[in-house]
């Protein structure tokens, strides 16, 4: 499967749409591609639209602790989006949605 | 550098002491190591003594995160022991120091 992600800009956030699965083949195109776009982001929010992502490993979990790092250290905070039902319940699961913030939709940010 | 996890116990919990980075390399063997002992282990705290690991990459913050959601199925309760700076510094920043207890010693545990 192809794994894509497509950058726009809104308003109040920047958003990076992931179209496949995050994980160990693509949590490192996952993680660069996002961070290579801080230094030139002016919103203070990026949002990682997650609404075409059915599968996530550990090394995708790794991935999304990563930018949570990243984004503390450009002074950004990382909002994901639109979690389908299987992803929402892997990060209640790890607790990871105690120290990241998730929306239902970019509205809602 | 030689990954290697020793397996120990005492009255309070069962303690893996991991030697060796927690990388891309390790991540999934250091995460397998510790699950395989879940389902046999009486204990209800798994310590995980860091004190001779030295570098962690997001994988390995992945596979520690995976092991919070196996020890919660498992009901048990992963905590991490003696964290060089560096380390601690890594939890710090990514906020997971949020979501897995952090010990100094396993006197404390």
């Amino acid at each position: 499967m192809d794994f894509v992600i497509t950058f726009s800009e809104n308003e109040k956030a920047f958003v990076a749409k992931v179209s496949g699965d995050i994980d160990a083949y693509h949590s490192a195109t996952f993680k660069q591609k996002i961070i290579e776009h801080m230094d030139n982001i002016d919103k203070k929010i990026i949002a990682v639209d997650l609404s075409e992502v059915s599968y996530i490993d550990s090394a995708g979990l790794g991935a999304i602790v990563s930018l949570i790092k990243e984004s503390k250290k450009h002074e950004k905070e990382v909002v994901l989006l639109s979690l389908q039902n299987q992803i929402r319940r892997i990060f209640e699961m790890t607790k990871l949605d105690k120290i990241i913030r998730t929306e239902d939709t970019i509205e809602e940010v």
